[in-house]
C-alpha cells in the first residue's frame, strides 16, 4: 500500500509515461486518468450512470463551492459526497485552495489561511488548512488536498517563494489536522511557479512527509504550453516512482499526452463539460462548433466512429436545433460526448503505453495535437 | 383497423372508463394513456431513454414550435420527427392551433386561416389547415390533429358559434389536404365551449367525416373542473366507442382521473416536466416544493415507494440543493419523477379498470384528489 488507503500498482513504464492502477475504499481507477468535474455535487447536466458510461472512474469533487453551499454539514448529513453524489466510485476532492485564489473576492492572505468574501452571499468566510481538512473530512472523499496557496505565475520571484513557504506550512499543517487517513488519502502539492529552484525544493521538503500521492499545481494558468511542459520535465523526475503524480487542472488533449509523456497519472478539468455546455463538440479532427449554420441539416453523428450516447442516437442536426431552442438536451448531449471523447483519449493511451508504442501514438495520432488553437476558431458560439 | 394506419382495441369498460391499446405504425401504448410533451422536438430535460423508463409509450410534438424552429423541413431533412427526437415510437403532433391562439401575437383570423407574429423573430407567418396539414404530414407523427379554432371560454356565445363553423371547415379542409393518410391519422378536435348545443353539433359533424379518432378540445383553458366534467358528460357519449378520444392538454391527476371516468382515452400535459423544472414534486400525499429549506437535509427519496430513476438515487437534500445551485440536474430529476409519477398513476388506472375496481379507485386512492388546490400551496418556488 502507498497509504493506509491508497494502493498504487505501477505496471510498465514506456519512457517516462507510466500505466497503472490506483486502488482506494471505493473502487479502482485504471492510470493515466482523467477525472471530469463536479464542481457543485453534479458534473453539470450529467446523470451518474451518464458519467460510468463514458468511462470514467473517478471524479473531482469542490471543496470550496460545496463547504459554501450547501455546506460540507449538510453533506455529511446525507450520508457523504459519494451518497450526495450518488457515485460510488472513487471521488477526488480539491483543497479550495485554487477557488479561493481565482475565484473569491480575497480580504487577507495571512500565514494562517485566507480571508474572502463568499460568491454566494458575501459572507466573511475564512478558509485555513485545518478547515480545509475538516470539510474534506467532511465530503469523505477518497483523495483529498492539502491547502496551498496559488500565486498568479506574474508574481515576482520573492512573493513566490513566500507563497512557497506558507504553502509548506499548510502542507504539514494539512497533514496534521487529517483526522481519517485511515481512509482518505492526502495529496501534497508541489508549487513553485515555473522556476526549477522552488519547484525542486517543494517536492523535496513534500516527499519527507511521505504522503501517499503528489500533485503538480500552478499551471493551465496561463503560463504557456512550453512552460508547462519544462516545468513537468524538472518536476516529475524528483517525485517517487511508486506514488501516484497528479498534474491540476490540465487540460486539452495535447496538455494530458504531454502529461503523461512527462509521467504524470492523473488528470481533471472542466473542460469537456464547459466547452460542451457552449456548444463546442471535440473530434479527432478538431473542434466543431453545433450553433454554426452549417450544421443545422448535418445528419451525421457529432464525431463520426464515436460510441458514445449522443453519437449514438442524435443528429448534429438536432443537437444544433436544441442548442438554438436554448433546450438543456444541447449542453446535455455534447458534455455526455466531451467527457467520452477524453475517456476514449486515456483508453487509447493507456494501450498505447502497454504496447510501448507511446511515442507512436503521440507522433501520429491527431488528438494529441488538440489544444487552444488547433481548428478551433470558429466564430460561432 | 379503425383508420389505415391506426387500430384501436377496447378490451373493457368499466362503467365510461375504457381500457383499450392504440396501435401505429410505430408501436402501441396503452390507454388510458398519459403522453408527456415535447414542445420543441425534446421533453426537457428529459433523453429518450428515461422518457422510456418512465413507462410512457406515447409522446407528443407541437407543430407551432417545430414549423418556426428548425422549421419542418429541416426535421425532414434530419430523417423525422422520431428521428430528430430519438423517440422510435408513437408520436403525436397537435395542429399549431392552440398554440396560435394562446400564444402567438395574432394579426389577422380569416376564413382562411390565421396570420400572426412568430415569437421567435417577429415574421409574419400565415397558419391554415392546409399548411399545418403539410408541416404535420413534413414532421410524419403517427397520429396528427386538424386545424382549429380556439376561443376564449369568455367568448360570447355568437363568436363560438362563428369559431365552431370555422373549425368544421377547417377539419374538412384539412382532411382533403392529409397527403399521408396511409401512415399518419388525423383526428377531429370538438370544440363548442361549454355549450351543450354546440359541443354536440361540433362531434356530430366530425362523426361524419369517419376519422380515426376524435378529441376534445378547448377544455383546461380556465373553465374549472365542474365545467370540464360537465362538458365530457355530455360530449364522450356522443362520441364512437371503437375509436380512441383524447383529451387536450390536461391536466393534474384529478382531471385525468375525471377524464377516464367520462371515457376519454388519451391525455397530454405539460405540468410534469414544466413543474418539475420549478423544483415541484408530486406525491400521492401532494406537492413538495423542494425549494423549501426543510428538505435541506432530508435523506428520504422525492417520494416514499416510487420506483423512478431519482428516488432509486438520489436524496430530496441533494435535489433541493441542484436547485439551490441553479444546477440542471434538479429539473431533470424532478421532470423524470413527476413523468414518472403520471406514468404509475394510468398504471395503477389501467389495473383499475381491469379489475373493475375503478369506482373504488376513484374513492380511495389519494392521487384521484391531487388538483391545483391539494396541499400544493407551499411558499417557495
Amino acid at each position: 500500500m502507498t497509504g493506509p488507503a491508497l494502493q498504487f500498482d505501477l505496471f510498465r513504464q514506456d519512457g517516462q509515461a507510466r500505466l497503472g492502477r490506483v486502488t482506494t475504499r471505493h473502487g479502482a481507477f485504471d492510470t493515466p486518468a482523467f477525472m471530469p468535474v463536479g464542481t457543485q455535487g453534479t458534473i453539470k447536466g450529467m446523470l451518474p450512470d451518464h458519467i460510468a458510461a463514458t468511462g470514467s472512474q473517478i471524479i473531482l469533487g469542490n471543496t470550496y463551492h460545496l463547504m459554501l453551499r450547501p455546506g460540507e454539514q449538510t453533506v455529511a448529513a446525507l450520508g457523504d459526497l459519494h451518497r450526495f453524489m450518488a457515485w460510488p466510485g472513487p471521488i477526488l476532492t480539491d483543497s479550495g485552495g485554487f477557488q479561493v485564489f481565482s475565484l473569491a473576492d480575497i480580504n487577507r492572505i495571512g500565514d494562517d489561511g485566507v480571508t474572502f468574501k463568499s460568491h454566494i452571499d458575501g459572507a466573511t468566510v475564512h478558509l485555513t488548512p485545518e478547515r480545509s481538512m475538516a470539510v474534506q473530512n467532511a465530503l469523505g472523499a477518497d483523495i483529498i488536498m492539502a491547502f496551498d496557496e496559488c500565486p498568479p505565475g506574474t508574481a515576482p520571484i520573492e512573493y513566490q517563494q513566500k507563497a512557497l513557504e506558507r504553502t509548506l506550512r499548510w502542507a504539514k499543517v494539512s497533514v496534521d489536522s487529517h483526522a481519517r487517513s485511515n481512509d482518505q488519502s492526502l495529496f501534497g502539492i508541489v508549487q513553485g511557479g515555473t522556476s526549477e529552484k522552488l519547484r525542486a525544493f517543494c517536492a523535496e521538503e513534500l516527499i519527507k512527509l511521505d504522503l501517499p500521492g503528489y500533485a503538480v499545481g500552478g499551471l493551465a494558468v496561463g503560463e504557456g504550453f512550453e512552460a508547462m511542459k519544462a516545468v513537468l520535465s524538472f518536476t516529475t523526475p524528483i517525485l517517487p516512482v511508486g506514488k501516484p503524480r497528479y498534474l491540476m487542472g490540465v487540460g486539452f488533449p495535447r496538455d494530458i499526452v504531454a502529461g503523461v509523456a512527462r509521467g504524470i497519472d492523473m488528470f481533471d478539468c472542466v473542460m469537456p463539460t464547459r466547452n460542451g455546455r457552449n456548444a463546442y463538440a471535440f473530434t479527432a479532427n478538431g473542434a466543431i462548433r453545433l450553433r454554426n449554420a452549417q450544421y443545422s441539416r448535418d445528419t451525421g453523428p457529432l464525431e463520426d466512429g464515436c460510441d458514445c450516447y449522443s453519437c449514438r442516437t442524435f443528429t448534429r442536426g438536432a443537437i444544433r436545433h436544441f442548442f438554438s431552442a436554448d433546450e438543456m438536451l444541447g449542453p446535455i448531449l455534447v458534455s455526455v460526448h466531451n467527457v467520452r471523447f477524453y475517456q476514449r483519449l486515456m483508453t487509447d493511451i493507456r494501450q498505447a503505453i502497454a504496447e510501448n508504442q507511446f511515442d507512436e501514438f503521440q507522433r501520429t495520432d491527431p488528438r494529441c495535437g488538440l489544444g487552444p488553437t488547433e481548428r478551433t476558431k470558429v466564430v460561432n458560439g
